[in-house]
């Protein structure tokens, strides 16, 4: 999410989320920290978006809950920002704009207009924001190819905007390691035409639902071998509806099939069109690699292709989808052999040219983990932007302009908020460090009851466990555990011990340490004390 | 770990280990299952080790408390093998042999000789079988490499194996996806040294320990360049002494410098060999990113060298590495855009030629996940191997030779067992799975004490949390949440219930229940119920 302020005005562009990595336990999504815009929530103007990914889009439900803007963006990108909406059941009324190519909004001081960009996503712009002081460029996710599916990017208004004159560009760095150009979708259509033509058996196609443009290729494969699609999982159905709606798809009379029919159907005039292309547990594909797919189940002959590549945290289970899919006797289409997937991002080429073309003053590589932004800022440099106009950015980090002179600002108050089964918060990490402690050794429980006059134990120490030890001996272990336990306690009982942190304390102490030199293992140990009033014994 | 049985003679080559994926909590490590072994102990005639990487000795010393048999490997493995059960405070007399490069060792049907490959690690042999149905070879891992440095692979011996006729081939499978041929040691050693010489500040180069032929192009590269070396890191310092000691490195006199001297030596003439290539938590080169190391720290100038590639596992570790790195100022090289790493497998070219070397009768594609097993395997059907003759085997799955036939025999006991902290289990997978789950949602403990006669509380119920909720509002949830279990509760105190699973089964609905409305989440819950006799009130 970026942000444009000038004066009492405040522009935002894109409302992304993150998805958690393997550690965050239970941590549904990872979305930015908006303090700073909810002290200042009279001077947002609007939310302009630049395409409708999740990185740009997912956290417009949780930024609703709190503030209200108008919301601009393209088509589709609006039709699944609505989408969203009302699966989070939000029933705010927003005030949505569809960007038309030469629409200018302006507000007060600031206005903003827009160029057409060629991303794995129809309806991408860049997003020009015009200030007293020039003109701010957010380039979107983006990359140049002269050969799409789809509507082609405005050259001509980005080379307009270039001869104007530029005060700063903020250009996607997502694969600014990349040499050379990223490959056109014309030739990721050609190579899924000729691999489709040679299969004799089913084919299936799984990639990202939102990657409109690729499904439009598969249906041209489709029409050209005399085959049939069958639509799997819940947002590819969702975007075939969307995307006939909005005319990005085209789809030829009598080409989609029914679940019915993918039985009667011979297995050379089917093609099953479907998600899980990232592995994803619950997606179609996945399922139907498991065998636990309740129509469709692998074949040997079927081709399956993943017209995708896999976000680095979905290799290990990308793998077992493939290593799956093989075992049941598939081809399995996957990697960088085959010219069956494009990136939607610029590789490097693609970076320069946007830089010559917008000939800015001031350069910002944004969206990338750092060493992108590092390898993108090297990159102007090269090309011949001086160092000392280029800013790499944190989070949070504020770039500050004026008439004369340009620098960095204090860091805003700014990070990453989490979401946990639908639910925001700032204070979640030290949840999580408390999930992950828990899982490391797993959890002792001690429960027992006291004589409170006496403090002699009535009932308990009893021990109960959980993820902490498996193994065959384990009742043996726990019963010297507990002998040992007991006797340590007996000794605070005869000394009438009545504070429970002591007894605590020991429980804890006599526990790790009998365990650490068994088992090497420091579970979680919990105690229970209850004290109860002259029990008749 | 692979298995050649003829009779009453088992010959076993390599012990390797596998690590954990980010799910299995408190697991060191993953080892074969070695039921099938410990049925026939007399039967195993010697352990054979192509290497000393960790993936084919590691799980030695696992086997070592079960099992006793003479250990052949090269000279190197055999060094590593020794300081590992030194380590493990193994104190078991093994019969150490190592291999010479024309050696035959024979037993009663069985005879085993070698043959020098190219691998990351130097002393890699690829391993012959001699059975009275023909020879059987394991590669090892390998690839082939015309300019190494260090000892080059024994072609010859190769071809005149390829000549007299190989029964079965097994061989490594690693980068059966990846064109080409991979990189010569010669072309690194060309690059690192053009690197270090256009470097001004200190040089940090990190990679595996065990890549001793690295090592020495690094030593070649401060040699040229008037740099001295600080060796950081304990894998590193091991490696060395070893190294020199079996002649593999050779290390001009004062080359080597002290931690003392890294503070008074001009940046210019520095190089610091040290470990973290894989972004691992506590390695030199981790702490030093982290700003945590005692004694080294970045400088703007320093320039530091990733000569390794992460394994799939690590790839958020190394990025974090690179981008805190960057954030202080280092220049940092990775990635395949320098030359500056090799891999020690093979690629598809390489794999061509040692099946064409071999001209086996049967070809078993080993090493590797199962879609470069298959991978492998066409890439043997595409030169000219009958596909009748290609077996893909699972974990466990035994190939049966006779003189007439061959075919897969049933599954030996088998799979994976896991070790936790030191100690081996094969029923730990559901150790990890109750971990997940205690990490999902937290924990929630409820104990209580209840009159034995009457079915009153008389304590409690008291509720602990830990993982489980964070936000700001808990108290007064949780207080809620405890109310409704009170009243819940009391109506089972009406009915004068005594049976402790009621009284717990009620705990676990009421709270299931209240929590997943009120925040989606479902801890694990735990009950204490102790129940005493007539307190007096």
């Amino acid at each position: 999410m970026y942000g444009i302020e000038y004066k009492n005005e405040i522009i935002l562009i894109d409302a992304g989320l993150k998805f958690p990595d393997a550690h965050m336990n239970g941590v549904d999504y990872i979305i930015p920290d908006i303090r700073y815009l909810l002290d200042k929530p009279q001077q947002i103007k609007a939310l302009f978006l630049t395409h409708g990914h999740e990185d740009h889009i997912g956290a417009i439900p949780y930024l609703l809950r709190h503030l209200s803007f108008p919301i601009y963006g393209g088509a589709l990108t609006i039709g699944l920002v609505k989408a969203k909406l009302e699966e989070h059941k939000l029933t705010n009324s927003v005030d949505f704009h569809i960007i038309q190519d030469h629409e200018r909004v302006s507000f007060q001081q600031l206005s903003v207009h827009f160029f057409r960009t060629i991303h794995s996503i129809p309806d991408a712009f860049g997003i020009v924001v015009d200030t007293p002081y020039g003109s701010i460029v957010h380039t979107g996710d983006f990359k140049f190819d002269m050969t799409p599916e789809g509507k082609t990017a405005d050259l001509h208004k980005m080379m307009q905007l270039g001869e104007k004159g530029v005060l700063a560009l903020l250009s996607d760095s997502t694969n600014s390691e990349r040499e050379g150009q990223s490959l056109s979708e014309q030739t990721v259509g050609e190579s899924v035409l000729e691999l489709i033509q040679q299969c004799e058996g089913r084919v299936l196609f799984a990639t990202f639902a939102s990657n409109v443009h690729r499904l439009q290729q598969v249906i041209h494969a489709a029409s050209e071998c005399n085959r049939r699609i069958l639509i799997l999982g819940r947002s590819m159905e969702k975007i075939f509806s969307i995307g006939q709606e909005l005319g990005h798809l085209h789809i030829p009379q009598g080409m989609l099939m029914d679940m019915k029919e993918i039985h009667t159907t011979p297995h050379h005039q089917v093609i099953i069109l479907c998600t899980g292309s990232q592995g994803e547990p619950n997606a179609a594909l996945t399922r139907i690699a498991a065998g636990s797919h309740r129509h469709v189940q692998i074949f040997p002959g079927d081709m399956v292709v993943f017209s995708s590549s896999p976000i680095p945290g979905n290799v290990f289970q990308v793998n077992r989808s493939i290593d799956m899919l093989m075992r049941s006797g598939a081809a399995v289409l996957y990697g960088a052999e085959y010219d069956i997937h494009t990136s939607g991002h610029g590789s490097r080429e693609d970076l320069k040219l946007m830089i010559r073309t917008m000939r800015p003053k001031y350069f910002i590589p944004i969206h990338g983990e750092y060493r992108m932004l590092v390898s993108h800022q090297k990159l102007a440099e090269h090309i011949g932007i001086p160092s000392n106009r280029i800013y790499v950015l944190n989070n949070g980090e504020p770039l500050l302009i004026t008439k004369y002179h340009v620098r960095k600002g204090r860091t805003l108050p700014s990070g990453s908020s989490f979401v946990i089964r639908g639910k925001v918060g700032r204070h979640e990490p030290e949840l999580i460090d408390e999930r992950n402690r828990l899982a490391q050794d797993g959890v002792l429980i001690v429960a027992l009851v006291l004589n409170n006059e006496t403090c002699q134990m009535i009932s308990g120490p009893d021990l109960i466990r959980r993820g902490f030890v498996y193994v065959r001996d384990a009742n043996e272990l726990m019963k010297t555990a507990e002998s040992h336990l007991k006797s340590a306690l007996y000794g605070l009982a005869q000394k009438k011990e009545a504070r429970c942190e002591i007894w605590e304390r020991k429980i804890s102490e006599v526990l790790q340490n009998f365990f650490y030199s068994q088992l090497q293992r420091t579970p979680v140990i919990f105690s229970s004390i209850h004290k109860v009033t002259h029990p008749t014994q």
